[in-house]
């Protein structure tokens, strides 16, 4: 980053008011008349009839299109722990593309606690207030722990979008990128670097779409993850293969699939080399990935390299995912974000890229041409047709899978 | 209320959209350069900045103009405990009041549960997301713990609406009643009908302005509380007189102040005859007040009398206070809302009301005239210079009393 940039992105956040959101009267507020619906005594109805019903919330409150953004600031971006009140700015703009992108209301939430069950039992607490909730930046692996602790107490979904979403828009690419290269995902060997949230969750979802879990190598800061290493949590135990490989050139050797979740300059040229023909990298380090595309396809031109910079072709960016997974979610009320309405969402993404593009989507990219192939295997987070598109395939997956509270036909009435 | 109001209440609230408050971006997010300043990677930059010095985030998040309006729904409106989910409509009602009043963004937080502790601890690990916390219908006795509590732990400003609001308020009209009757707060004898947070919040104030306790006979369900009665919590304890009045009629017998914060025809028209001459009344409880004015001033006419009604002269609305007296403390950083800023609160809107009012706030209030006197105690909602005149009051305490942040040339300096 320049110097220049730096400055510009504080400035950005400083003028002309702090911060990204705000929060505005969506209801006229302007005569005593207007005051006594809005507050007292007009307020009282709909307060009676949601104790009565609390599905009423949905009707009379803005919790069916509020998401809270939560996090605790064990892990930001890749900055690491900087504690609760840092991870605002992040928050704050993830708030901001849930509007943009999907309309939806957001507000960040910063829990001061890095305590595991003190963090469940204060966002278990207010969970009634929001439609949806999507954690955020939590480290691995109490991140685990507290996802699956939140859904479990939440009658709202509940996501953690560094695991989820970076998986969901990584399988979609994914899917394109192996039917380019004429492989199957239920054949594929697979070197995953990185063992944190995101390589799980990655990993977890491509197993639940067909891989083989014992096609897949992962690894961490030790290498790889074999079966019997001393001092592997749960999580890591999963991915945990008999083998005698060790290291990323043993691992990567022969390998279809490469997906880098880890620190930049990891792959190397000549490990690059010892993959499979036809190979698909996923270099999705930020903001420097494993290794340079440039680089990469200068090695070997037989490879497809997707990346988490917008300024390469095929960007694995979660903007693809949250704003409208969630989106779909809140229009039928669902209760949850199940396996089936992500790997909806993974379908819908890959089926968008493999459709010719509009003219308008071409303006909205900058772009003159676009066409499935090795640099377009996902879609462009500027593309309008994202929206309608991932929601109802998710909204609909909602329904068919029993965790909607209304049916499709209500969510999208005309005029609705 | 009408079958036709209560329905406008319900379509309100219903349409177009649920709800009353909407989450908008502040900052242009069109382009991908946009969205690379607030979001990654530009947005690391303000979380290092904040990481660095946590003051930061005044500059670079929304947190310095943000409060969050937070209840667990056991005492909503007159209504009763409701329950956490059911308050919301309340809630972000006054989250659309901050907004409308004060130009402050507020939101509404839900918390599940009636244990104080874990109420506390909840609303402590979110705290530092916002500038402010407006707590609001809780329960007495356990708000007065919950607030200390929070106040303790907090280092942004805790302010229980329902006591302290309605206390300010309150109190700039009674400072002014007195004043008309040619009466001394020092003298006055209170009878006071209600024990709960606002009555006794209502009560320490005054005293804290020179009320003298003993002058002051506090009445609950039981009757009057009195020293050595059984049963009496601490908060009720504070106010216990040695007297042998036992009932409010014979509580009220003589004095010159009633303050109503109970229930509808409490007071009846012989107990009013019972009260020393020129006497003030304040019928507080809402909808329907202790005794209707007309009735009240038909039994005589040497009172002055307020009620919680926007259809009478002198409401008692504590719009009148919270917006100004947070927009107060978030303009200088305040660490709290203390003593000499709720005093400074009341003394500004004393003050204002005793000052001649200009076309525009006729206009607003849709009055030909209004003058200083019995039926012109306390500034109505829409004057315009209430927020100017109490933020700029409170901002000085703030300062003055060592618990501001910033300086106030700093606050209001030209261009900020």
């Amino acid at each position: 980053m320049t110097y220049e940039f730096r400055q510009a992105a504080l400035d950005y956040h400083a003028e002309p008011v702090p911060g990204k959101i705000s929060v505005e009267l969506s209801k006229p507020a302007e005569t005593p008349y207007d005051l006594a619906l809005a507050y007292s005594p007009g307020v009282a109805e709909p307060c009676r009839e949601i104790a009565e019903n609390l599905d009423n919330a949905y009707l009379y409150t803005g919790k069916g299109n509020l998401v809270a953004v939560i996090s605790n600031g064990t892990a930001v971006l890749g900055l690491g722990n900087l504690g609760a009140q840092a991870s605002k700015p992040v928050m704050e703009g993830k708030a901001l593309l849930f509007k943009r992108f999907a309309g939806i209301n957001a507000v960040d939430i910063e829990v001061d606690t890095e305590d595991a069950q003190e963090f469940i039992d204060t966002v278990a607490r207010i969970a009634d207030t929001f439609g949806g909730i999507n954690l955020e930046d939590i480290k691995a692996p109490e991140c685990f722990e507290i996802e699956s602790a939140l859904i479990e107490r939440c009658n709202i979904p509940v996501f953690h979008d560094d695991q989820h979403g970076t998986a969901i828009v990584t399988a979609a690419g994914m899917v394109n990128a192996l039917e380019i290269q004429g492989k199957r995902l239920e054949d594929a060997v697979i070197t995953c670097l990185g063992a944190g949230a995101a390589a799980i969750a990655c990993m977890r979802l491509l197993v639940s779409m067909g891989a083989r879990r014992e096609n897949i190598y992962m690894l961490d800061r030790r290498g790889v993850i074999y079966a019997g290493r001393e001092g592997l949590n749960t999580f890591k135990r999963e991915f945990a293969n008999h083998t005698d490989k060790r290291s990323l050139s043993d691992a990567i050797k022969g390998a279809d699939v490469f997906v880098g979740l880890s620190g930049a300059n990891l792959l190397s040229e000549e490990m690059l080399l010892s993959m499979a023909p036809r190979p698909v990298v996923f270099a999705c380090s930020n903001p420097d990935p494993e290794i340079k595309p440039e680089l990469a396809l200068a090695a070997r031109d037989d490879l497809i390299i997707a990346t988490g910079r917008s300024d390469y072709p095929n960007q694995v960016n979660n903007v693809l995912g949250f704003p409208f997974i969630f989106r779909g979610a809140l229009d039928v009320r669902a209760s949850e974000i199940n396996e089936e309405m992500k790997i909806a969402a993974v379908n819908a993404l890959s089926q968008l890229a493999r459709e010719p593009v509009t003219d308008e989507v071409l303006a909205a990219c900058g772009l003159e041409e676009l066409s499935f192939g090795p640099d377009y295997i996902i879609p462009k987070p500027m593309d309008h047709r994202l929206l309608s598109r991932l929601s109802i395939a998710v909204a609909k997956a909602a329904v068919d899978s029993g965790v909607a509270r209304i049916a499709l036909s209500e969510a999208y009435a005309p005029g609705a």
